[in-house]
């Protein structure tokens, strides 16, 4: 295709394994500019909050092993002092060696609807909303100079009961805006690499459509987009999903970033062939005070219940900032004089440093230390997740990993 | 003395230098359990609030230089904890090696007063109001077991305008708080250090019966409370100083902890013969959203002008959380293209990895990440300036320091 830029083609995702119904394993390698970055898949993103990763010095965060090669940002408001600096966002917040993502919206930050029009999206920052045209979208990238960013998207048809025609009209655009933008991208100086967005709220015509009309551009991955939690039950999501992934390349990696990030979600997700995900959801337990204490050890007995079954709380679907079964309440009186870390054996700075009753201080008294004890955990937990994922699928072994990782939950 | 425990004699100030109005400059030295700290003066405690530096981890905070050997705790409100903990706060918070110096009050909180009695005084933490009696108060100490604390004092007249009757009681009360303490130490099993508090408000007579009577106690220091900002003016306060440091012997340190931390303070009160103060100014300094830049080079020309003039703001007497002269307020839209270091030449994480509009845009749009990297820069830079005090101390030059720090005030 004309389409096609010289840096895409040095991307390229090798796949180990792939099994429909266990998920796929591999390296997507060839990434960034000099294409000496890989991300291993399944694998996350490292969220930020406006580009900066909430509490750590990037410093800090380095002292974190196995940290994702790539670094999700949203940027909207940043757009006139990136204009100014000119060398790109990496630069301007001092970011060690990653790739950048650029997404359209913030996963933590649910984006109110009505405000999309047939020229133009809107997104949210602290400073309210931006309103972007193709135009402005692409400006924006150019100023952000990501590695990969989001081709622009209507994707208000995540809520139950959206129409039918509503649901045509944003896969329409969708495409539309995809076009507008590969057509700016090859008269632009821009030669990042753009992933497609696949819309089609819960409609599964939809979702094929707008899949198959996605796939014949010049992308280089696909993100399904529409399926955070609270939208859509998880067998709703898995079907559509599946629809979807049937219709895409298998030499693409496909993205489900925005909304969805609960580790059941994720297990279930990656049984139907997504690769990427984001990291928000460590970061919205950070911010409810809890840290994640679910196990995915999979070498450890199935029958095994010795480990803990205290966990608090209920999966919510409904509410992302409800506390889920998958992590544990610090404020909780509980905590107070209990001298354990916050998970025995985690190897990360926080547990290898603090026990539960430190955090549990930090939490009442308001220390801001404590944001900053819980990303660390709560990142370096997220990570372990993954990496016992793709260890499951490698091995045949994501049965397993699911009881598991649900083993606390009455089914 | 029989009071005299085994511990305090390993402490000695070898001082190296004592002029009159200039300062005294010097060691202590054989601090801590096994005497293998020692503590440079002029110097600087490191605060903390309620036992943790805001935003930093241990590692973090040790990769700044010239870290205070003594951390300054308040920690009323941990009590509970601590005693079941039984190994001590230093432990329970994970401190890396350090001397723990309790201190009753927050100096970043200001006290209510008339909460105090013949009996008791009280504290305020995040929880509210915990009173103390030298019993509990001393239990408090077994369980905090830091290496210096501060004798319980009844510090409520430190506002202008205190009866000359409430002043002496309030000195009575703070030495039968004192004896209290000493006749508890002796009969307990706690070993720790403990300071003498000299109160008598603004009354010359008062300050100096309240230093002679302390004198005459087996403490280990003192400590000269009910000084802060807002409650007198600076001659009144180095008058006082004066004569309070005056009675005291040579070879034991004084400290002005409580409110007292801006430099041009700082400088007045090394001036009359002051060794140790806090290092809540930089906390407040972050927490403001603003960076500390005032100049203490005293190698520069002293004639030299070409360093930065825009700091805004002006020296604000009574009120601690108004902005100073000695920062700037990275807030302010001047800075959002500015993209300079936040000060040239500052070796500090932050200013080595970060420009002034990225902390402008952390903060504007609220990051987490700001008050990480104000932290490190504003304790790198407090502390850089208690280096140059001691230089200037040492060669005789704190006339050239005091004009170099306030080169920016018209006087």
């Amino acid at each position: 295709s004309s389409y096609q830029g010289a840096l895409t083609l040095k991307m390229k995702l090798e796949l180990a394994r792939v099994v429909r119904g266990t998920g796929r394993l591999g390296v997507l390698r060839g990434l960034g500019r000099t294409a000496q970055h890989s991300l291993e898949v399944p694998g996350c993103l490292l969220y930020t909050h406006l580009g900066a990763v909430p509490h750590l010095t990037q410093d800090t965060l380095h002292t974190l092993s196995s940290l994702p090669s790539v670094t999700q940002v949203t940027l909207a408001e940043h757009q006139e002092v990136l204009e100014e600096f000119k060398d790109g966002f990496r630069k301007f917040a001092g970011l060690h060696d990653t790739l950048l993502y650029c997404s359209l919206h913030d996963s933590a930050a649910p984006c109110p609807t009505g405000y999309t029009t047939n020229k133009t999206v809107s997104v949210w920052g602290s400073g309210g909303r931006i309103e972007l045209t193709v135009a402005k979208f692409m400006a924006l990238q150019k100023a952000v100079q990501p590695d990969w960013y989001q081709s622009m998207a209507d994707g208000e048809t995540w809520q139950n009961n959206t129409s039918r025609k509503r649901v045509r009209k944003s896969v329409d655009r969708t495409l539309a805006h995809l076009d507008e933008c590969l057509l700016a991208h090859q008269n632009s100086q821009v030669k990042n690499t753009r992933v497609g967005v696949v819309e089609g709220g819960d409609i599964p015509e939809e979702r094929v459509r707008s899949a198959r009309e996605t796939a014949k551009r010049p992308v280089a991955g696909f993100c399904l987009d529409g399926l955070q939690t609270g939208s859509m039950d998880q067998a709703l999501r898995t079907q559509l999903i599946a629809a979807v992934t049937k219709e895409l390349p298998e030499e693409k990696p496909r993205s489900v970033l925005l909304g969805v990030g609960r580790p059941d979600e994720v297990l279930a997700c990656v049984e139907v062939g997504v690769d990427l995900f984001e990291s928000f959801f460590p970061f919205q337990v950070t911010e409810r005070g809890c840290a994640l204490c679910f196990s995915f050890n999979i070498s450890l007995d199935p029958e095994d219940t010795a480990g803990e079954t205290q966990h608090n709380g209920d999966v919510s679907l409904d509410d992302q900032t409800r506390m889920t079964s998958f992590e544990m309440n610090l404020k909780d009186k509980r905590y107070h004089d209990d001298f354990r870390p916050l998970v025995e054996g985690c190897g990360c700075y926080c547990c290898k440093n603090h026990q539960r009753a430190y955090l549990h201080h930090l939490l009442v008294t308001n220390e801001l230390l404590a944001g900053v004890l819980l990303t660390i955990h709560n990142t370096a937990h997220y990570q372990g997740f993954f990496s016992a994922l793709r260890e499951a699928v490698a091995g045949d072994k994501l049965d397993i990993l699911r009881r598991r990782v649900l083993r606390e939950r009455k089914e």
